[in-house]
């Protein structure tokens, strides 16, 4: 996207230097993958670990698992501005998504460093522990301990043998501790991400700005028809499941489209799908489905809700299936960015030289779960076609310098306020 | 349906006690279950093969591993008449998908020797090996092993360590004898079989007299679409292959829909269907469906794989995906009912007193085959709600006996020809 800028006050060198060492401590052939909770992401830690150390940073491991980095302030008191992202991947994942956020944040306390800047604040930077659905069928462990909000009841998830708490005491944390040490001491938390969306490179800009993190919100329908044998039951004597569920397939992306229209941000997805008995020479008995939802304002998700109830009780009725009512299997409201972190990322996007716009993320990202404590916001850098989740993610290392200098102004600017 | 007849050439008790006996034999548990190929189907065949022996009847398990019992007419060299079904099961299946034609065909044997009625003709009664889709994924070893017309490079078809030729040869089968076993000498075949459809029952006739067994074409079809992140690609960028296939679905039905409004038999159904990556935030890249379509009427299947062919295309372009051309991965013409038995069989259900109506066979049948070699027809009689391929499957005794009747009259008929 961007010109290479070369009145930087970053380093695009080192940022790539991070992306890189980490890239290459992935599973064996299955690039790029190094998931939390597995053997190798301590590889990763103790990488990222002696980057911390060698920039001068003073590291621990918080209760709840996060590697965090500090360069203290001058006026102790004062609350710490927090920056990072978490270095653990999807299973064939990317080299960006989470891992750019992190090097950017070291990167802006080395080019202070270097430049002998010294902040009345503290300064931390942190990779969270275990941001992607992990094998315990949750997401954001580390930033949703360090808010206080890890419900307690998830400790004793179970996988292969592994507990989450266990999980959690192996990564250097101490669950017992986690609701105690939740952070109230932070002034501002700021989050680099790649979009893992075609809007900026679409647009030709170098960063977004990000107004909200979507709400998602998963709902789960079973249509329930009858199972018949396929040659000898005639078409109108049929309670065909899939072929209801066909139709709501069909009705919940046109209904997703007429609410994606105006400017507020509104996706959804069956993205689970699933038939029984699923035999070639049998009407489909019934079928699951899940659809991921979700809305930069919670009026839109309402309104997909109550338009879906309704189109499941219409269908269930012309299909004669069963479609029971739909379930929200679980449900976050949107996080709004912190409106005056917006602003200051708009004047350091200015400052930097950077195009920008302002828009929502469809993905969830710690920060909406850092907003719960304290003034959050985060920015976006472009990424190749959008991909991401997959081996093919790529961004540009100018990009996301031009994204680290977007931070480092910002965090000048924060300092004084 | 019928009211009980008390004039039947037949005995109805004697019928459902070979049902009964072999409804005993299932695998524990898992009622109705007799798979052919496992541990189970011979005492399904020694229980019969008692009751052959029983009647008088000279037994033999011919190349193809089928149980033929034989009733010498009086005029060597006339051919003979066969009567038939299969004893195997789906799993989980009923008491009378198959098994009931073959009682009945055992019966007419024995009511025709307790009356002491000498045919010029040989009777053949046969339990056809392996008629439902069995472990090796084919169907109807058994008649098409009569016929001539296994083919030979399935022998080597294996499950679980068993090939289909030890299979045949476990069943008492000598592979390497079927094809030049093949029957020449058949001058009729009849099986009598449950409807496995409510058309019978709805319309409170006796026995349907089969015009045709269905022709039945398999054709996959994969939709391949793009994996993108669910919450950050907008709407109007998605290729989403379920989003495709869902109107796929409803195209074919409504396809089906019309193709059945005339007099002839036609079904289509999407019964295989499953989606990739399957994952809650991922939009599906790819999908996999699996048409089973049924035609009495060739021309009506050409017409629907043709409307088909260009249904894929124009949705391919409308939604960004790749519908590859959908794919005939079998196809098996319809077999018409020989027309001077269908008038024999017309004729005996008026002498049994029975009302009738003549009707296509979406299922697959042993018949269809048989056809291929001898004047071939079937009769239906009534089973509850149309329901087969479950254990609640059933038909009562009584329309059972009726159609046995049906059968004895048109064995009496057809010897005089
Ligand atoms: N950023 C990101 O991909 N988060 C994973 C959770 C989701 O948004 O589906
Ligand atoms: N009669 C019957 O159910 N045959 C099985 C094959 C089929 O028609 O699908």
């Amino acid at each position: 996207m961007a010109a290479p800028k070369t009145n930087l006050p970053v380093d695009p060198a080192r940022i790539q230097d991070v992306i890189d060492g980490l890239a290459r401590l992935t599973e064996p052939g299955r690039p790029y993958t190094r998931r939390a909770f597995t053997a190798l992401f301590p590889a990763g830690r103790d990488f990222l670990l002696e980057k911390f150390q060698a920039a001068g940073l003073e590291t621990r491991v918080d209760a709840a698992g996060n590697l965090v980095a500090r360069r203290a302030g001058k006026k102790p008191g004062l609350g710490t501005i927090m920056l990072g992202s978490h270095s653990d991947t999807v299973p064939d994942g990317g080299r960006y998504d989470g891992i750019a956020g992190v090097a950017v944040a070291l990167e802006v306390a080395r080019s202070l460093a270097d430049q002998g800047i010294e902040l009345d604040h503290d300064l931390e930077v942190v990779d969270f522990l275990a941001e992607e659905v992990s094998i315990f069928g949750v997401s954001c462990i580390g930033s949703r301990g360090m808010a206080g909000v890890l419900p307690e009841e998830w400790f004793s998830r179970e996988s292969n043998g592994l507990t989450l708490e266990q999980g959690i005491r192996d990564a250097g944390g101490d669950p017992a501790r986690i609701a105690v040490e939740a952070r109230k001491d932070i002034a501002a938390f700021l989050e680099l991400h790649i979009e893992q969306g075609p809007v900026l490179e679409t647009e030709k800009r170098d960063i977004g700005v990000v107004t909200a993190i979507a709400g998602i919100t998963r709902i789960e329908i079973i249509v329930q028809g009858r199972a018949d044998h396929a040659g000898t039951t005639p078409m109108g004597n049929r309670a065909d499941a899939l072929a209801a569920a066909a139709r709501l397939v069909t009705g919940i992306e046109a209904l997703a489209k007429s609410l994606s229209d105006g400017p507020s941000h509104f996706t959804a997805t069956v993205g689970e799908f699933s038939i029984e008995p699923n035999a070639a020479n049998v009407v489909p008995s019934r079928v699951r489905l899940l659809i991921d939802a979700r809305a930069e304002d919670r009026a839109a998700m309402d309104l997909f809700a109550a338009s879906l109830d309704l189109m499941a009780e219409q269908l269930g009725r012309e299909t004669g299936t069963v479609i029971e009512a739909p379930r929200r299997i679980s449900d976050n409201p949107p996080t709004p960015g912190d409106p005056m972190l917006l602003d200051v990322l708009d004047a350091a996007c200015e400052v930097a030289g950077a195009t920008h716009r302002r828009m929502a993320s469809g993905a969830g990202h710690d920060t909406a779960w850092m907003a719960r404590v304290t003034r959050s916001a985060m920015i976006f850098v472009p990424c190749l076609g959008g991909r991401s989740h997959a081996p093919e993610e790529f961004a540009e290392t100018d990009d996301i310098a031009l994204g680290a200098a977007v931070l480092f102004n910002a965090v000048i600017q924060l300092d004084k306020i």
